[in-house]
């Protein structure tokens, strides 16, 4: 009953026996494995973009923080969604590499509406010197919240973004649990839909710690590469990154984890909504989600050995009937059993 | 006959091991693993030092810049050999975490002198405002030319800065290499000798890629975990790196590593000292040395499947006998047949 | 009728007859002056704190961003008004000086209330290094709609900075027009209400551009003294700063600066407060106000050559009725009969 | 006696003059006001280059960064005499302001040589993103030891760079003393020899605190005007900027106190030569020149009230043979009777 992060469990096993394959004599270090050219191609013929530059990180963070410097000057300011990971869990990260500010846009269910997005940008009015300039929108998909844009929501957002001038960044820690659901290809949920850069997430789909930064304009490519071995994210032992990233995109695998991982959402998301006491406080679209309920039902799935954060809510107060409220995740390794010991455990009296 | 790098050969199987062990069920991220735990309490006690504090990331680069950051100023210069890792190799990492800038000081075999420098600080007057301030000391071992400084010539270093109250750290990318070939304990070669924190390696000897950063001081630790997750070198599943460092300093797997590395070396030189046709520029000390020999003898060796680096000299010039500097680095998979291969090939007519 | 700003009139003849008197002779440079040595001394002496840091700059950018990085860390978040000047109008430069990014409070006429404040500090819960760091509290006084915090609700948000560990800041780039409104000491409205540093503004009150940096924890004034130098902003001629600043401290030129600066806004008040078609945003408590009245009065009163910023409303619309919103700031220069004068072209029909 | 700085002594009277008239009545602020106009135009029609970018900066170290701010990234190496002020005298300012770092190239008389330039510019080899990436040139003139570059010579310099793509900035504190010195045309001395941009300093040569950044590429300016503001160098009342700018600018005031300066050196030079005791390291080409003599005759100048910094030696020393090297630098008020004074004091026996 781990519903605590879809990083706090395993990689999947073939992406361990990618790796011991990679193991094998020596190999061209800093990304000039023969793994990453491999990565590459697959990744554009995904992606459907024969040009797109492609460069794999560790982390989420240096996926974004790297990202956003290349797409922004330092006297820009970034908009983003009011909860986004890159304002409120990087730690400045995002301002450290590119200098630039972050605008927070007001959202519901975590989502920017194409109205708010146009005031926010709009507001920075055209003062001359004296504001912060016009820099990159960023969109999180799947949203800190567990929701999703349509398609159609993130043209409307680059719309707008374009209309000012602005790029538009996609923070897809989540990106194959979106693209599943939402039944498209990866195409249609970047540049198609107006993205000019994509984090895509590996590391909470299965993998050990890898995320591809693909951005569609390659004449950004070589900014993107200074920068990121001016941040040391550039490996030597590039192959364990790259060896990651092909397991991921070969057989579907990306897509067949994103599945499972949604699928036991699903189940989950049914389960709470079957429960009088539970409450969903978002539509559950991904793998993630919000639920309110009793502390006296907490206590019983704590008890009982169940792992998730609660988001809000006194844990320690005495009163049983006090509403609490719980993320819970769900990762490829997620078993239906233990979603159903989950929800029968909430469910007890 | 692959001598290029040491960050070109796999990782240790013994690591890969640890990995699919740690590859299992769900575990706390960012550090919270018990995996870390160990490795904290082994890397204290290999360094006789239960107050360090220790922290992992996943790039040489990285490691360095962070330390550095943490034990400087914005308005500080570094005082580092003009052949470090940190001047020549890093991109200006270093300087875009800490905000210092570097003094170059001068060297022979890749070692500061304890005048030189002791010059090169004493340089920085005391001017007030204008210039920059006197910032830490960054000393490399084993060198970037192969060579070690004995306990004895770090403490010399050490006690010139502190005498002018600067920190020191020690760029130990190779680390274990210059442990073993020294002969002493690691805090010996560290706190013992004046050094105040480390970037412990690990990449370069057998690991698929992972530093430990150990910081005497722990009044640092806070700090140097804010600097890491601003960075993105903070993991989310952590203990991946956890893992890797745990195999390394269990059953003196680092220390045997190091040692297959140095013997290969051994071999190496005393095979390249025995050949009339090769010069051997600096002492093979570690685990990398720098030798001079014809183009007609690269060339043979080239055809025969050997991997190194040219360091100097036109290996397009027409004359056979032109004289190309060469690096050759050893790691823990460099057979000894390997080294008889390539001494056999460059010494034939 | 110029109402555009306070930096757009002229520096005071007793200012610009000082600096002629500076320009006697050779002086030491770079604050070394003995002009400066005098500023040290009133400043410390009508501050009540002779332990004080003073040291002058030449706008208030660079007062307030250096101020603010002398008091925070790279990884923190300062906390400040949405409408404060260090995020509206300094282009980043807060942000360049510290690496530390803003959250903003919500303010009603343009002030923070204590409650606002107390949920934006506590909103930053602590969750170890994945947020930004709880750093300092920056103040405005006066507004930036006009308007004063009084020294009872100053001490209410220092309070709540100091239980939370956050020192503040005071942006005075009106200091004076605050105080003399308020009729306390600056000590009163600085150090004694729980302001760890001040802005202390003189440039927009009849000074050429010098503001000093008033902090009154010396042990920060070196960090400072290093981080002025690093921005580029200490002068070698800094006897012309030093002069200015002596003037206007000689003989209450300062505080007399400023009460004419506010008389004339309470004439200007009270005008607009008898006409029917204008209507006052905000009181109108030092020497700004914003104030709403039709297009038609606004049309007649560039005709007359009235100056300021419409700040609101489409002043190209055809509706001679639409109301816009106009900035009126008033300084030492400003006549008694240019506010007669604007205040009949606006009532005129 | 007066030769410590030529930033000790007096702006020139007709400058003092132009702020009084410029203190007259309300003015657009932030470069906004009609002296900028004027002054824009006069640099452009001095520097014949119609489209160059002018923006004034009250600082010589602030005109240095934000110019290689805007000719560089942050990855760059900046390339400069081992002596240059930006190195030495700038506390990081530069590398605060770009990010980049510096390359120091050995110099002979403060003068890099073209082979030394190139010799340095290639050592930063092609090695893709490991090592900085080749930035822009930085030239002093007059040298920080009182010599000049012929035209022809920085010439050789400029066409050194641009081989190589890099881009020539001219640290021109002292570029009128240079002018004078040379004959030459602003022009010759600037964009036809191959300069990019120029810190064209005011403060050296008569003003209380200006410098011009002239950019003869226009599409920079932008980039300039945000990184001034960012920076906390855009002054509100800019016209006090301006009026210095503007009077150094008219009827050749510039040009005749750097002659007046150029002059007094001229006669002290001859009068160190004809003193066997004292020796001239270095050609006095402008208005500077740094001198060795004896203990005993720096004593007797000292008691006779005449002020310069010792450069080198021990004035402690009980020696009174000891040999000391002292600078002196004379501007526009230096009078001929202050030479002959101290000519004849150090003369003496």
């Amino acid at each position: 009953m781990f519903f605590a992060s879809d990083n706090a469990g395993p990689a999947h096993p073939k992406v361990m026996d990618a790796l011991i394959r990679a193991n094998d004599g020596y190999r061209s270090g800093y990304g000039a494995d023969a793994e990453m050219a491999e990565v590459t191609a697959l990744i554009r013929d995904a992606f459907e973009a024969p040009e797109a530059a492609v460069f794999l990180v560790a982390t989420g963070t240096a996926a974004n923080s790297i990202l956003l410097a290349t797409m922004s000057n330092p006297w820009d300011t970034i908009f983003c969604a009011d909860v986004a990971h890159i304002h409120e869990d990087e730690c400045n990260a995002p301002e450290f590499y590119s200098g630039a500010k972050l605008t927070l846009v007001p959202t519901q269910i975590a989502k920017m509406s194409p109205d708010a997005l146009q005031a926010a940008i709009a507001a920075e009015e055209e003062r001359g010197v004296h504001g912060p300039q016009r820099g990159p929108v960023s969109v999180t998909q799947v949203t800190e919240k567990g929701t999703l844009y349509s398609v159609a929501e993130l043209q409307a957002l680059t719309s707008i973004a374009h209309e000012f001038g602005c790029k538009v960044h996609l923070d897809g820690a989540r990106f194959t649990n979106a693209l599943v659901a939402l039944g498209c290809t990866p195409a249609e949920m970047s540049w198609k839909a107006g993205i000019d850069a994509v984090s895509f997430g590996g590391t909470k789909n299965g993998l050990l710690g890898v995320e591809a930064c693909v951005i569609f304009d390659p004449k950004l490519a070589w900014e993107f590469a200074l920068r990121r071995k001016r941040g040391g994210h550039l490996f030597s032992k590039h192959r364990f990154l790259s060896a990651q990233m092909l397991a991921y995109l070969t057989d579907d695998l990306w897509l067949d984890l994103a599945r499972t991982a949604n699928a036991r959402m699903t189940q989950l998301a049914a389960g709470l909504q079957d429960n009088d006491r539970a409450e969903l406080l978002y539509p559950a679209q991904a793998n993630m989600t919000f639920t309110r309920f009793p502390r006296r039902d907490h206590k019983r799935l704590l008890d009982a050995g169940a792992h998730y954060y609660i988001w809000d809510g006194d844990v320690e107060t005495g009163d049983p009937d006090a509403l609490l409220t719980a993320r819970l995740v769900t990762d490829w390794s997620t078993t239906p059993e233990a979603v159903d010991a989950f929800l029968t455990h909430l469910r007890q009296t």
